[in-house]
């Protein structure tokens, strides 16, 4: 390796590092609790280091939330996704449970602690409204994709409600988990049970009555017919 | 008002400005990030005055989860509950939401901050599976109703499991309000549209096929006989 790419390789694990650090202490102090100064201070580096990577706190934030929804957005895309509308959105379901249980600390990050209202301008050009590179975007045309083969219900027309509702459902089981897992007032069941649970249960609320009277004939736990 | 009278009201007034103060620091801090010092500074007290009403942050921690807790169960308590087993779980999830809503604050230290887990041996004793003082025990005895009284599919037995899906369901959309409805990332529709629309959907998805089928018929929102 030459001395450009170690360089380079070192440039980057740096970033990593301060990424890193700068993710865990947004998650515990909240962002205005979070300096410059004290994301150096927790990898020990001098502040002057940290500067060289990021330009201020703005700059740090902005790259943390384009690094961790990019990367959501990228297992999305990399999971084998069914054709079938509603194994897909199952399927969606159990992926983002998975990252969140993979990725506890990105997942408080993006979606337990709040962020600035500011500042999205730049991320919002980039991706925003993009399947591929925006995970609400994508779990937003499967829900459509799920209304137009005519899987749900004639009353649930508004993809955008669906889909947060079924967003709220996943961040429920892995939320709670994260906060609530060691609090020995509730018998827990697996999370892997309550994540079935869940998905079954949502979906089958949502889908209309052939669907599931086909569904109770059988009794299997397919629930669709397909894309149209 | 006599002077023993006032006095009585002036320490009530000021363990419940300590208590206040605790919550929040707990919710920004976490447990280990908070002393008893912080806390007085927070209400411009000495950390003596304070150890008058709490011996250490233990105690204080323990005090503010008995009353939040409490707080939570009294409103399921103090609520006009149906008796019909699939409208009460409705009500008990519309309660929930409606609490987190008024109280953010409790909400976020009850169930998005992590406690410590030791030291919950003396709330146990007392309340722990009470449904009258438990707010999840209620949960549970409404869920094992809805079971007994055969609203539910033939598969769905555990009320442990369908009480911590319930659960997670409506935790998931105060949550995830708390933590992201001011971002603008996402177009939401309004809380109370998402709330429902997320009761309906699990109710849904739990209950056996006549009763859905019966709800086709009639296009009505009824989805259960009442309790057997």
């Amino acid at each position: 390796m030459g001395v450009k790419e170690r360089r380079e390789r070192e440039k980057s694990e740096t970033r990593d590092k301060i990424l890193d650090a700068a993710r865990e202490l947004f998650v515990t102090e909240g962002y205005d609790g979070v300096s410059m100064r004290r994301v150096a201070e927790k990898i020990e580096y001098s502040p002057t280091a940290i500067y060289v990577h990021f330009a201020d706190k703005q700059e740090l934030f902005h790259e943390l939330c384009q690094q961790d929804y990019a990367r959501l957005a990228e297992v999305f895309q990399s999971s084998n996704m069914p054709t079938d509308p509603i194994e897909r959105l199952k399927q969606i379901g159990s992926t983002y449970i998975d990252f969140g249980m993979r990725f506890p600390n990105h997942y408080k990050f993006m979606f337990m602690t709040p962020h600035p209202a500011h500042g999205f301008d730049d991320l919002d050009r980039e991706t925003h409204g993009n399947p591929e590179v925006d995970a609400y975007a994508f779990l937003k045309w499967a829900v459509q994709q799920a209304i137009d083969a005519g899987c749900f219900r004639e009353d649930i027309r508004d993809a955008e409600l669906v889909s947060q509702t079924l967003w709220a459902s996943v961040h429920g089981v892995i939320s709670l988990d994260i906060a609530k897992c060691t609090d020995p007032w509730v018998n827990w069941r697996p999370l892997k049970q309550r994540a079935e649970m869940m998905l079954d249960v949502t979906l089958r609320g949502l889908v209309r009555a052939p669907l599931l009277a086909k569904d109770a004939r059988n009794g299997a736990p397919e629930s669709s017919e397909g894309e149209k």
